[in-house]
C-alpha cells in the first residue's frame, strides 16, 4: 500500500467505525458521530458503545470485532487507560487506519511518551497507520467527511491544511479561511507532515496548503518532500514553538520537538516553503496565494488618495529590498493633462489632486489604468477611503478596481484602505476573487513581496507561473 | 501671548474668515464653510469671496479687510499664486493665526520653499502664527469646530492627534477611531510639533497624544518638549519616512526633513514617547492606553481555549522578553480540582479539557478569576472562540470576561479570539471600556508589554500609574 493510499484510509474512508461515541448530543456534547452525521458523511458508520443499542439512529457495537464488515477507518475516543487495547482490538479486526482523538499521551510527559511508543510499534508491526493522539482529526469537505468533536460549517475550499492542534479547525473562519481538507496531526506519534504533503500534491483540487508546526520529528524526511511539493504547489508555513519557552510548551502540548528556529527558517527556504511570521499574515498569504496572480517582476505602482500613505507603502517596500519603479513617459504624459503643471507626479501617483478636480471614481479608474498598461509595473497597490460617512459614497472607487483588475489579469492589485466600513470593502472587493484587501499597507507590500519571491523560485525552478 | 494662547486661536477661535469660499455644496464639493456649519460651530464665520454675496446663508466679503470686527484665525484656501498677498491682507487686518490650506509651497520643490519661507518670515514679523501649508488643517470636537474640507463625523474623544497628512483626519474611523482635538500641520513651516504637544498637554480633557511624524525640522525643540508631555500624558508617535526613499517622498508631500531613523528612535526613548511600528499598532496602542490599567508587572497569565494558541503567545512573550509567570500554589490547587490528575497545569493555562467537562463559561470564568487573583499574574491574555456557529453560541464567554475585569480593575485584560464575527465579539467586548480585543496573539502581547514599558517608566520618573 502507498502513502498516498494509506492517506486516502484517513481522509475518503468508505467504513468508519467510532469507539467511545457517547449518547449525549447537542450544544457542548462534543459528539462525533453527531458532528459527522451533520455533515452528511455517505459511507457505513459503525458507533462502539457496549452500553447502547443505538445512538442517533446508528445501530451501535459492543466491540470492533463484532463488526462483520471491512472497517477503512478507526477513530478512538477513549479513557487514555483504554486505549492500548482498543487499538489492540483494531489492528486485530484488521484495521489499517486509526485516529486517536484522546489526550493524555506523549503530551503528558515521559510516561504518556512511553506509551504513546508502544501503541505506534505496534500498530507499524500490522501495517496501520495511527493519526495522533491528541487531536480531532480529519475534516474532507469533497467526501463530506470529519473526525471533528466540533461542529464545522462546510465550505470547500482549493486551500488545505495541516496542523497540530484543533485551533486551525475550528479557528478556520478567521484564521485561514474554508478548506478543502485538514488534518490534526496532534502529537504526530506516526501519519506526519510528510505523508500528507504527498496525498494533497497529488490531489488535483487542492491548490494552496498550509501548515501549522509546532514541531517535526523527522526534518529530513519532511524537508525533502516539501521540496518536491513546493515546485508545484505553494505551501505555507506557520512555525510556532519558535522561542525555546514556546518549544517547551509546543512538547507539553503536542509532544513535539520543535527544534532550533534559525534550522527551521534556512530550511523551508531552501525547501520553497513560504514561512509566515504570525497567524495574520498567514491569511494574508492564503488569500494572496488564492486569488492573485503572480507578478512578472517586483515592481509596485502605488495610487494613492494621500501622500502620507503613499510614504508608508514606500518604507515597506524599502524594508523588503523591492525598487520604486519610475513610470514611463508614456505614462507621465497621460496623467499629466490631469493635474496642475506645477504639481509633481511620481510614483507614489497622488491622485487627490485629480479627484477634487473631476471626481474620485473616472479618476481613479483611469490613473489605475495607466499604471497597469505602464511596463514599468508588475502590481499595483491601491490606497483609498472607505465611504458610509453620509454625503461621502463617491469616494468608493471598488467597482473601478475590480474593473481594472479584469482588463490586466497578470499583474496583482492589492488595497489598502481607511475609514469606517474596512469590512464591508474588504468583503466587496475580495468577492471578485481578483483583489485582496489588507488592513495596512505595510501588509500589502509584504504580500506582494511573498508572490514577488514564489515567481523567482518557480523561474529557478524551471517552472512558468501558475 | 503665550504658545498656548496662539494654539487657542487655532484650535478655539471666537471668528474664522475662510478666504477662497466656493459657491458650489454638496459631496464632492470639499466646501470648507459647509463642514464647519454641518459641525454646528457657533462662533462668527466671514466667508471671502469677492464674487458672492452670500453662501449657505453667510454673508460674504470681498476681503478680510472690509470685515469691520476682530477675527481670531484666517482660513486660506486659495491658489498658490494668490497665498503671499493674502496673507499679507491678514496681517494687516491684525490676524495673529492663519491656516493655509493650499498646496503647492515647499511640496513641489525649493522654488516653493522659498515663496513659504517668505511667507513664514512676514507672519512672524507681526507676531503671527501660520499652519500649513497643504493641510486640513483643525479639528476641535469640544467647540464644534473643524477646517477640514472633507465632512467628518463628530465623536469626542479623551485622544487627540497632531498628523503631518490628512490621512489621520478622514482615515481616523479606522486608523486611530474617533478624537477630540486634531491638527494636521501639513509642511509645518511655522506651527510646530511642539507647539501644538504643549497645548495639548495642558488640556485636562485630553488623556492620550498620537503623533503621525513624517519629519521634523527642530528636534530639539520636539524632544525637550516631548520629555516635559510624556510623565504626564502617553504620547504615541508613528514615524512615516523611515527609510531614505519614503524620507524623499516624504520631502516631496509635507517637505520635511525626515532625519535618520535610528535617531528618531533612541530620542523617542529617551523623550518617553512610545513609538508604533505601523497603523495597525498605533491603534491597538491607543486602545490600550485609552482603555486598561496599566499592570503593576511584567507577568501575563495565559488562559486558552487552545495548547497551540497558547505556544503563540508564549513565543511573542519570549520575543519581548517577557517572563513566563509560574502559576502560585494556591491557585494551582484551586483548578487541579477541575482536571483529571494526570493532565498537567500551567501558565498557560489550557480551559479545554474543563470546558469540555463542566461547560465553557463557568469554567472560563472561574479560570479567569483565579488567574487574576494570583499574585504572580499582573495581566491577563485570553483565548477563545468566538462563536456564531450553529450550536456553538456557548463559547461565547465575553460577558464572563467583562464581569471579571470589574472585579480586577486593576489588572488589564487583552482578548485574542478566532472564529467566525471576531468584529462582534471585539465590539462587545470593547464596548465595555475595559478590555481590549486584538486579532492575534502575538499583537495582544504586543500592547501588554507596551502597557508594561510605560508602568516602567512612570516609575522612573517619580511617578504611580494614571
Amino acid at each position: 500500500m502507498t502513502v498516498i493510499d494509506q492517506m486516502k484510509l484517513f481522509f475518503e474512508p468508505r467504513s468508519v467505525a467510532i469507539i467511545g461515541v457517547s449518547r449525549k448530543s447537542g450544544p457542548g456534547s462534543f459528539n462525533i458521530l453527531e458532528s459527522l452525521q451533520a455533515y452528511g458523511y455517505s459511507g457505513k458508520v459503525f458507533p462502539i458503545n457496549p452500553q447502547a443499542r443505538e445512538i442517533l439512529g446508528f445501530r451501535c457495537h459492543s466491540a470492533v470485532e463484532n463488526i462483520r464488515e471491512g472497517i477503512d477507518l478507526a477513530v478512538i475516543s477513549l479513557d487514555r487507560d483504554q486505549i492500548l487495547s482498543s487499538v489492540e482490538d483494531c489492528l486485530k479486526a484488521g484495521i489499517k487506519a486509526i485516529i486517536i482523538i484522546s489526550q493524555g499521551l506523549a503530551d503528558i510527559g515521559k510516561e504518556g511518551k512511553i506509551l504513546q511508543d508502544v501503541i505506534r510499534d505496534r500498530a507499524r508491526a500490522k501495517g496501520a497507520r495511527i493519526v495522533g493522539p491528541n487531536t480531532m482529526g480529519v475534516v474532507n469537505n469533497f467526501h463530506d467527511f470529519t473526525t471533528s468533536f466540533i461542529p464545522l460549517a462546510k465550505s470547500p475550499s482549493p486551500l488545505s491544511t495541516i496542523c497540530q492542534s484543533g485551533i486551525f479547525f475550528v479557528g478556520s473562519y478567521s484564521l485561514t479561511g474554508p478548506f478543502g481538507k485538514a488534518i490534526d496531526l496532534g502529537n504526530t506519534c506516526d501519519v506526519d507532515f510528510a505523508d500528507v504533503l504527498q496525498y494533497y500534491s497529488a490531489d488535483e483540487k487542492i491548490k494552496v496548503i498550509v501548515l501549522h508546526i509546532e514541531g517535526i520529528e523527522d526534518g529530513r524526511k519532511f524537508f525533502e518532500t516539501a521540496r518536491q511539493v513546493t515546485p508545484r504547489k505553494p505551501i505555507l508555513a506557520l512555525k510556532t514553538g519558535r522561542t525555546e519557552v514556546g518549544a517547551q510548551k509546543a512538547a507539553s502540548h503536542s509532544g513535539s520537538m520543535a527544534g532550533k528556529d534559525f534550522l527551521y527558517s534556512s530550511a523551508c527556504k531552501q525547501s520553497g516553503m513560504i514561512r509566515a511570521r504570525d497567524v495574520e499574515e498567514l491569511n494574508d498569504l492564503i488569500r494572496g496565494f488564492l486569488h492573485l496572480p503572480l507578478p512578472k517582476g517586483d515592481r509596485i505602482g502605488v495610487l494613492t488618495y494621500t501622500g502620507g500613505g503613499g510614504i508608508i507603502a514606500v518604507d515597506r517596500m524599502m524594508d523588503q529590498n523591492l525598487p520604486l519603479p519610475q513610470l514611463s513617459p508614456e505614462t507621465m504624459s497621460k496623467l499629466s493633462s490631469l493635474i496642475p503643471p506645477w504639481l509633481p507626479l511620481g510614483n507614489p501617483v497622488d491622485v487627490w489632486p485629480s479627484v477634487m478636480k473631476y471626481g474620485a471614481r473616472p479618476m481613479y479608474r483611469t490613473y489605475l489604468r495607466a499604471l497597469l498598461e505602464d511596463e514599468n509595473v508588475d502590481a499595483a497597490l491601491c490606497i483609498f477611503l472607505t465611504p458610509r460617512i453620509p454625503g461621502q459614497e463617491f469616494f468608493d472607487v471598488s467597482e473601478e478596481i475590480i474593473e481594472v483588475s479584469i482588463q490586466f489579469p497578470t499583474k496583482p492589485i492589492v488595497v489598502w484602505a481607511y475609514g469606517p466600513n474596512l469590512r464591508e470593502m474588504g468583503e466587496k472587493l475580495e468577492s471578485s476573487g481578483r483583489v485582496v484587501f489588507l488592513p495596512s499597507a505595510e501588509r500589502a507590500v509584504q504580500l506582494l513581496s511573498a508572490l514577488m519571491e514564489r515567481r523567482k523560485f518557480l523561474e529557478r525552478n524551471g517552472r512558468i507561473a501558475e
